[in-house]
């Protein structure tokens, strides 16, 4: 899990004849949420627009810089590698990319466009119908969202929430993961080979045995699940808190034992 | 790309305490388009209403079926594995698994869970808040998506988009896979709040108490150990069974309580 914020990347989202202000403030928090910050608006139909900055949430900032633009030639300016989105089947002369596969591809375009200066671009078409096939005719690729086949439309942010999250984890992959540190060590065996000793001691003298004949000692299947838990210091240290009282009371109260 | 629809899957959406309708709506959508269908909503606070259904776009008939109820106990019903969502940092003390892994492990839990009748729940909380510390006690392990770390929280229905999509990747990578059964079923959440109740009859009794001021309280953190370990029925039995032979040895012994 990265601490900080990936690198930036030249990678830019294309909004073309949005129809619903609220969809535009939903992809623009989308976008901040997997660190993308370069939006671009051809033609929406209304912004800016209350519902948009509402949508936007804490992504204000990602919706003030968005570029609008009135074609999508100038929405691609200074672009390479552009990338289309579709739910559609199309024709075969494309290639089409599922989204993981996209945003390797993606990551890696960016990576070579930013040395040249560019960017690369994803296209996101009108919530009804997508992309026209004229449009498409800018791009090199297609990229399609696994979906159910009987239900397979995506609401536009929510595709872009996808894109952006698949584009994290090949930026995130390539720049090698930092693993979540413990704060409290894991036990160590010798430890918990004390604890099950003081549980075999409690079990005894409570009479704790096996009634159920499994063929599995008692002990064993408990040393099972409690390994499973992958117990930290403090925790054994509980248990072991609670063995005792156990112990402390049945003497206190003079037990026969 | 399968051409129909994935089999069905033991798999429940737990939406708790949900503020807006039209989250509600746009949940239900994300998951048809990802080919889940079981959504419970526990108090949310305007449903049903016209801007979920409106945010559900074809996805009525799972608005429609969706379950209201007033408590997460019975949201459980019928429920082994549980995983929580969260933005946040949590205590270390549970297992966290990324999206991706929480999916493969979530396709895996639901198949043995059917074979049993039974389902797996993923929660989710508040849009301002998530989930409280109570709640996550119902929870064996937490799922976290990746995010910017300078703007992590996402939309609710964007959470769930992204948890379905890494679900049905999983659930499409799996199809070739057998799963390796569970042979004695997990303990639902009922059974474990009765272990929990039991637990907590004893530890007074035994006047086992916290006497290091961590701020946690110990039973929670005891709880959260054992949701850890994830219980089977025949394991929750054995703890039991445990706990009733040191009530028995206790009276016997003419215990002063």
């Amino acid at each position: 899990m990265p601490q900080s914020p990936p690198p930036p990347i030249s990678l830019r989202f294309v909004l073309i004849d949005t129809s619903h202000p609220g969809n535009i403030g939903a992809v623009a928090r989308a976008m901040k949420n997997m660190a993308l910050a370069d939006l671009v608006l051809v033609n929406p139909r209304q912004f800016p627009d209350p519902e948009a900055t509402a949508r936007a949430s804490g992504a204000d900032d990602v919706l003030e810089r968005a570029r609008v633009v009135s074609t999508l030639a100038e929405a691609l300016e200074g672009c390479g590698f552009v990338m289309a989105t579709t739910a559609r089947e199309r024709d075969q002369v494309f290639r089409v990319y599922e989204v993981r596969e996209a945003a390797l591809r993606l990551v890696d375009e960016a990576r070579s466009a930013a040395t040249a200066g560019h960017s690369v671009a994803v296209l996101f078409g009108t919530e009804r119908f997508g992309l026209t096939n004229e449009q498409l005719q800018a791009a090199h690729a297609l990229l399609r969202i696994p979906a159910n086949p009987e239900y397979e439309s995506l609401n536009i942010a929510m595709a872009a929430q996808l894109i952006g999250y698949e584009i994290l984890m090949a930026r995130r992959g390539a720049a090698g993961v930092a693993a979540v540190p413990r704060e409290v060590p894991l036990a160590e065996a010798a430890a918990m080979e004390r604890l099950y000793v003081h549980l075999q001691e409690v079990m005894d003298e409570v009479d704790f045995r096996d009634r159920t004949q499994s063929g599995i000692r008692l002990m064993n299947r408990i040393r099972r699940f409690l390994n499973r838990a992958e117990l930290d210091v403090n925790e054994v240290n509980i248990l072991r808190g609670f063995l005792t009282c156990v112990q402390n009371r049945r003497r206190m109260a003079g037990s026969p034992r």
